[in-house]
């Protein structure tokens, strides 16, 4: 146990009216929507990487976090461990998530990482089994380390390769041990900063090649979570392959993946892609492979990835709106990549940071579930397209097509596409 | 004949030493480099609708040239081709491009319409025989009038589906008739606004089977040249659904037509898009769909399409360097797709705008030859992966290699990859 | 009378929990907040042009609205100021705002222009008279004709600069004539597209050489509204020279206008220039030059205006939160620069899209009401800097603190800037 | 000595027709243009923090550069020192900047900082009398660690503004010891994270009081140098309150001290900012403020400063035809703020990126030095406002033009901005 969340209690859900700054207003985990809790259709889980491994550090400054675990042992490691069940006690959220690094010192060789990787696993793993958390999905940090600054599937250089597969079979078989619902690959050096050193093509094949063994890989192990890959154009990258859900579509498509892998979305990932969440999220639903969400906030104004507590209400509406329009998360749910402000520096900033991400969800999804339960959106969609019920130009070809226009003097007549009034019918709900 | 261009001589090439304004410095039609000369390696091509259809508006202000081939009569029509054929004539570019309300008056009915650009089309055949001028490729245009503004292929309504099926035949037709390389699509409708009044699967399976009957009907036809889509991320729309290169890749996959189809790209979409022009050239060659270029350049600091003249010479050069890396041009070309500023009325800066760029892409086109012969960035690239020649990683399955790592105690040493090197390297032919 | 809006009710109160689309939910023109009216603190507008002129064109389409008022005769013009009013009643928004060619037909000659302006007027202060609509601010549009097209104050010709001066007086009396509470001056051609041509400083002199007649001239007529700069960085022009709050500021300063001139900040410009609306609010604020807003949304993926009406409250309530800390409105108010999606076509999507742009703004300002009421956020912000209560640091030079620091070995210890806590206390209120 | 550099010749101009990688093409230092050498002209400086602080960090990732010099020693500083002088030798620029943080180690005490501070520039100003290397700036790092985080002369901490008033005082006493040319204040965290809990106004205040104490300093001392202010629009800050050269000149003209401070003026800066370097430039020497530039390229599809070094010669060319047009450098000069790709590991890529950057800008000022003596460029411009050499109409007040533009009839005809012309023009020099 360590002291750094001492004093804060757990906290509660309190309504609306509470005036306590440590309480839910919006968030009740048992409140139940249809045949589930808020906490089954939620499914919250905390980032390990953010919350415990962050130090504050941008790219014009250094650490400015001061916690007790900080350092490269595996004592570290354990206190780090104590700090973030300690604040799954208090935030009482079913899920957390890792990568590998988050959670043990890096070894000297990949033997002594792996060997550091089992016994704080095993530790993990007790801590979950004595306080109920789970696993949301595990993942391979194959970024941070100067050996994969040209790739880690992708890169040049074979012996990158073979350490990257053994990687991400050592993330792989610890996010199974410790009962993992999905694995997630984030690509952030898999991709290029300059075409002239770039064999583009050739990075792809490696990126499928190797994609198609984590798949066999999953097989053989019987893990029966969900593979996701997670989508963002760039950065670190200069171009990332897994730019965008459409992107990353045609990648599984072209390496006959797209039945076996789907998607992590995140929002600032989105928007640094040049979309809206809800259109990744309504894409990746037409592809069929909607799996899970990362849910932050990017600032607008800021052309890189800053990783906020979501506070918006009326966005997050329409992102779970889109997941509900999909049938909800089944092995995924609502992961919060998101870090605080460099400058808030203490234990009750990151407890409330999450509470106001958790209340703003909760809003956001019980606002989705009535716009979806009330049926005048979907009504509205569906009648725009009702003409086609009744028509057969889809298996007309054009030689047809052309003759009928021609016979029957079509002319069409433009109708309303009446944007403002479904927005006006968003604002009842949100 | 009209008189527009009185006094402007035809271009001949001068040479760097030249002090003339109306003379090409760098373009040598009939220089020649390998097999080809520059007039075959470049295939330039005037857009009809720039140069002779659009009238200087902006979404702040109207119209601010004054041509006297302006208005909706067939006389008018024909003026404008006389003017067009008469620029074609000073400028010496072997193709153009059109759409057809470019180049025929609005019909009262499709009927109509359609017997407009019969005849306009048999007009401009016989100035083509004439001049010997070509038609790089043609197309429809269904963004301009109301009836396209909720999309053509991907609209609500099942007779604008068919208004647009009959036509692209219509078009196909024409282009077939003209003796037209390349047939193009480009769907700047073929989005959405707002994802609240959108069935986004829908529309992309209508989008899907639309492009597959075009593709039938290219058969059933004969017509011998490609079909092109030309991917743009939005505007008009707010998204559209051929964002980008590896975008539409997904699309062709999903619909069964990427060896039917290939990409016309452009290079303002593609900084739209987030990407370099080289990004998606590249892209489309690693896909084996890269078909034709628009050249133009987008000013970087605007959020819009601004379809300026290409004027700087490396970048065009690190675009022609991927075009000659995926073997040039076969049915493709380049595209002048690119209007003068509003600002610029005379008829002297229709053709100096068109000399300018042709000068430019003369310019990089030999440097980006020159590199290639060099043959010096290649070998870099090739050494780069020569590790993969004598590897057999690719081919081991995640737990083969996780041994081999743990065995031989493989912890990879970063290699530079040389950006700066490669650039100065770009420099000395640039 | 038109029948344009034939069947459409006037709108009323009816609260959250009314069924009907054509009615208020959140905006009760006569609850009062302190000592004003919702009316009177919010002062909504709408804006003649977006509403009453535009036809639904963008950069790739033309026309979609069918008005029947629609043309350019002066029985067209009041058919528009029918239907406007007609409009007006309806909404019972207490004000309007228009340009010169919004309301009155080009003539061929200035004479003939400002003869159509007197005609014009006369009638709209009847109509102003009967329904007791007032003008919140008049303008000159000096940006859609092609004799604005290289500027009109920074106008390279002199001739353009005369017109320009003649148009603002004609423009400034008729909004002095129908008692209007501000004048605007926008200046989308001031500004450039390529410095190549462009004589920067001699245009920025030109530019502040006229808004200083503007201010002698309203002083000579002694118009007793606000003069209003509307900052926007680009679009038409590639640069504008109010960019922003902060560059107007430093040309006010400039050219001795700091105390004579207020700014029309539009939400929509304020993204175009990177900023966050409450940004540009909070600048105007600290240089005590905020006078108005246009109320817009600009969509965060879109690089150019898109003037849609606001829909988001959370961040509404931000920019309100600036207005009132400000102060509130004086002569200034809520004006909607916004218009209509181009496929909203029906006489009902343009008053409901007002209604609903109403609710969203009343939402925000009750929200920012009870913030600033609540004074949580204000007593957090003062006491984050009440060390310089009792500091003099501010009245010391660098060696004397220099000297200090060394002697009281100041070694500063960063406290938490808490972002994520003040959010979740905004989301309380929104 | 280090051996870092070793088997490195010294870099010597040996014209275009070299084929050495270690050679300059274009970079002649002796080469005289007008009364000036290319040395004299361009004034070349080595930034010290990229070159040789920097460990190849990025926000996804750690440390990628070995240096035998890292280490928080003064061993290590002195190595470092050795290195940096080592590298200006090899390179021959004439100058180099430093921040304090870049030269000395980090002591436990504002005064152990100012110890080391003072031991390493006796130590670099003995390297700079014996290689006659100068000091083109010297500037206080001022973001980097954790103090810093919420602002330095803008923190809402007065200690931080007194360890800020010392530290500045500290850095410019030792510009002044070791003759530097100028002082720079580039204000990273002199901005916000987020308006909730900001007082805009106060931090303004704060940074005005701060820079006039500084240059009451600069009197005091007789430092000869300008005092030049870096804009930057965000990053790291959310908002930089130096957001763009006319931000700061609002900034100046409010403070009083527009013509006692000048613009450090950097590319990378002006791209985040929504503008051309060229323009930047353009609107300081309009200011009459243009002192110095920061010479480097951002990547214009990446949202962040990526300080790559300049490749793109018609891009230089127009940067240095506005640094010419207004005069040339006085005390300012070409600081390469730009680092190596965190891929490029080794020495050689650290000398060659100098020498392709110093190659680019020689052959980019040559051609604004031709454009500028051909003179055809500046004649346009001229005779485009001709007009008003004979005109009064900039003397006249609203009422008098309206009269006239009345009785003349005056009704403007537009002329063509011949913008295309201009740039074919520029395209026979780059």
């Amino acid at each position: 146990m360590t002291d750094f969340f001492k004093d804060i209690p757990p906290i509660r859900f309190e309504g609306t009216e509470s005036d306590t700054e440590f309480a839910f207003r919006h968030y009740d985990p048992s409140e139940t929507l249809g045949c589930k809790t808020m906490a089954e259709h939620l499914r919250f889980s905390v980032a390990y990487w953010h919350s415990f491994a962050w130090e504050g550090g941008d790219p014009f400054g250094g650490q400015t976090f001061e916690r007790p675990w900080f350092g490269d042992t595996m004592d570290a490691a354990k206190m780090k461990a104590d700090a973030a069940f300690e604040m799954f006690r208090i935030l009482g959220q079913p899920f957390f998530c890792f990568h590998d690094v988050d959670v043990r010192p890096e070894g000297e060789t990949f033997a002594e990482s792996l060997s550091n990787l089992e016994e704080i696993t095993d530790y993990l793993g007790q801590k979950m089994d004595e306080t109920g958390t789970r696993l949301l999905w595990g993942t391979a940090n194959m970024f941070t380390h100067r050996r994969w600054m040209s790739g880690a599937a992708t890169n040049p250089d074979p012996d990158v390769y073979a350490y990257a597969a053994a990687t991400v079979k050592s993330c792989m078989d610890a996010t199974k041990k410790l009962g993992g619902a999905n694995y997630v690959l984030w690509g952030g050096r898999e991709g290029y900063e300059t075409l002239l050193n770039t064999d583009l093509k050739r990075e792809r094949e490696q990126a499928g090649r190797f994609l198609n063994a984590v798949v066999d890989y999953k097989k053989k192990i019987g893990f029966e979570g969900a593979i996701l890959l997670e989508p963002k154009p760039q950065e670190p990258s200069k171009h990332q392959y897994d730019y965008d859900v459409a992107t990353v579509y045609g990648f599984l498509k072209e390496f006959g993946l797209e039945n076996e892998v789907q998607m992590n979305i995140e929002q600032g990932h989105a928007i640094l892609a040049g979309h809206s969440f809800e259109h990744e999220l309504a894409m990746a639903a037409a592809f069929g492979i909607l799996g899970s969400i990362d849910m932050n906030r990017n600032d607008y104004q800021s052309g890189w990835d800053t990783d906020q507590f979501p506070n918006n209400v009326p966005e997050v509406a329409l992102a779970y709106y889109e997941v509900l329009r999909a049938g909800g998360f089944v092995s995924g749910g609502t992961n919060f990549d998101a870090k605080l402000r460099r400058q808030s520096l203490d234990a009750e900033d990151l407890i409330l940071a999450h509470v106001g991400g958790m209340d703003t969800c909760a809003r956001g999804f019980k606002a989705a579930w009535a716009m979806l339960e009330d049926g005048s959106l979907e009504e509205a969609r569906v009648a725009r397209y009702a003409g086609y019920d009744s028509s057969d130009v889809l298996g007309q070809d054009l030689g047809t097509l052309y003759e009928r226009v021609l016979e029957e003097n079509i002319n069409p007549s433009p109708r309303s596409g009446r944007q403002e009034r479904l927005e006006n019918l968003v604002n009842r709900f949100v």
